[in-house]
């Protein structure tokens, strides 16, 4: 059995970073092998899982420093039949790749919006004239090194290393602690053969609409939770694009939806929402820097 | 006296609109002329205001499809010396500029990335093989279009009349009830003496993060403003940067920090809350279609 694996390409990406530690990982704990996809972006990633062109996709889910990943969350309540399997938290180091002779001689800057948002305190510093623009991901853009020696690009070192390209400044991020989180997905009825970890699960997700514009409408489903005593690690609001400030909540909480608490959490919460979409129950597996 | 209005420019986006709108209503109701000044980002927008450059500034805020303008809400939190003035909402209608003779010869199409995400199912169903490119405003990609005819440009209709290209498609956004939420912002020890609504304020913006990672830390402040039937609006979570998992939540109420009740919540919040920054209360002025 090999298992396919959807992620944001092309390769070098952190997205594939994290899918090929988690590909190790699963053939050294299962025995089961898988191959990587990848796709031109999040959402084709999720939708090929969905459509059952492979079986997992790797997608990230929030940045330590710039927040939510939003076609993420946006793309999961859509589809519907997914199920999140496992939870990665990776140390991001950028680095900033180029053909020119030198910071002088750089004029443009491309890379991914989350990773030019994260260096930009660097690039105001070293580059403060240079031209910033924006990518689908951090890889797609290091094709125009080679025939321009005055762009440069904000990537991985593993970009450099598989693209053969040279690094002209390393660890280029403002906060030394930035780390992304990603989701491994699967369709929802899928047994869960491929966990690497053995743990009861630590987390769940979930996404609600609250039934009307009242005060206290969201504090309900909340209280529930505090009440039940379960942390809620995490909470994110996104439009649910039908008028402005009507939302969707994504929550995360720390606990495993077998639990009792839990059962009876949701049980309370079906009175306090309208619609509530339960994205799984899964481990977090923080990624060392050594195993990157 | 004539006010300086910072606002994301080049000339022709979005928020350049509603700072006209906001102009045009601020001569006729106080006989304050204002002139506009465009910047390259959002975030330069603010700092215009933070250190004095301009006496106001109009950034998005949030749109109904596609959700929070982090680059506003980080910025704001940040600079510490900015007030809402006012909101105003605007409908967006996306059009598709180009010098092509036809759908079928486009081959790439350029816009900021909220608006190609707002019409990515217009895109997929009529340019399905196109490269979309994102751009850090609707209207800076405009200057590649009279040296390529394989070129379109998601943006508003202004933009077409300012730079004279022809529109080859009109209102091609997914969802027809496409609005964005736009901020008036001056300094936080401003009078405000270009207030162009004289009813009391209909909504107060704040931001706090919570003292500790715990079962309930976010609902007792929301409990405060439940329990004094203050409504919340929006509530927005952004990561405090420092480490995954921390936040700061972003929170709209329908109340003036003037009223009785928001003071007495104000006075219950230092209890629950770490860092509290009130960024003002003001009203909300809904633009028509007409007004355009």
């Amino acid at each position: 059995m090999t298992l396919s694996i959807a992620h944001l390409g092309p390769r070098g990406t952190y997205t594939e970073q994290a899918a090929i530690f988690y590909v190790n990982s699963l053939i050294k704990k299962t025995g089961i092998a898988a191959t990587l996809c990848p796709y031109p972006s999040i959402a084709q990633s999720l939708q090929a899982v969905a459509v059952g062109y492979t079986q997992l996709a790797v997608v990230p889910v929030e940045n330590s420093i710039e927040g939510s990943v939003t076609m993420t969350m946006d793309t999961l309540w859509q589809l519907d039949n997914l199920r999140i399997q496992l939870a990665l938290v990776m140390p991001i180091v950028h680095t900033l790749i180029s053909c020119a002779s030198g910071l002088d001689s750089i004029k443009t800057v491309y890379s991914h919006p989350q990773a030019l948002a994260q260096c930009q305190g660097w690039l105001e510093r070293f580059l403060p004239t240079v031209k910033l623009i924006p990518t689908n991901s951090t890889t797609e853009p290091l094709q125009y090194l080679e025939s321009d020696n005055t762009a440069a690009v904000i990537t991985s070192s593993r970009g450099a290393q598989l693209y053969n390209l040279p690094i002209l400044a390393s660890g280029i991020n403002d906060y030394p602690e930035n780390c992304t989180r990603f989701w491994v997905v699967s369709q929802s009825q899928t047994e869960a053969d491929y966990h690497i970890s053995s743990a009861d699960a630590s987390h769940t997700s979930l996404a609600f609409t609250v039934p009307s514009n009242m005060p206290g409408a969201l504090v309900k489903p909340l209280q529930v939770f505090a009440q039940l005593n379960i942390n809620l690690s995490r909470i994110e609001s996104r439009p649910t694009k039908r008028s402005l400030g009507e939302y969707l909540f994504f929550i995360d909480l720390e606990a495993d939806t077998t639990s009792a608490q839990m059962q009876s959490a949701l049980e309370q919460l079906t009175t306090y929402t309208e619609v509530i979409k339960i994205f799984g129950s899964y481990n977090v597996l923080p990624i060392s820097p050594l195993e990157l």
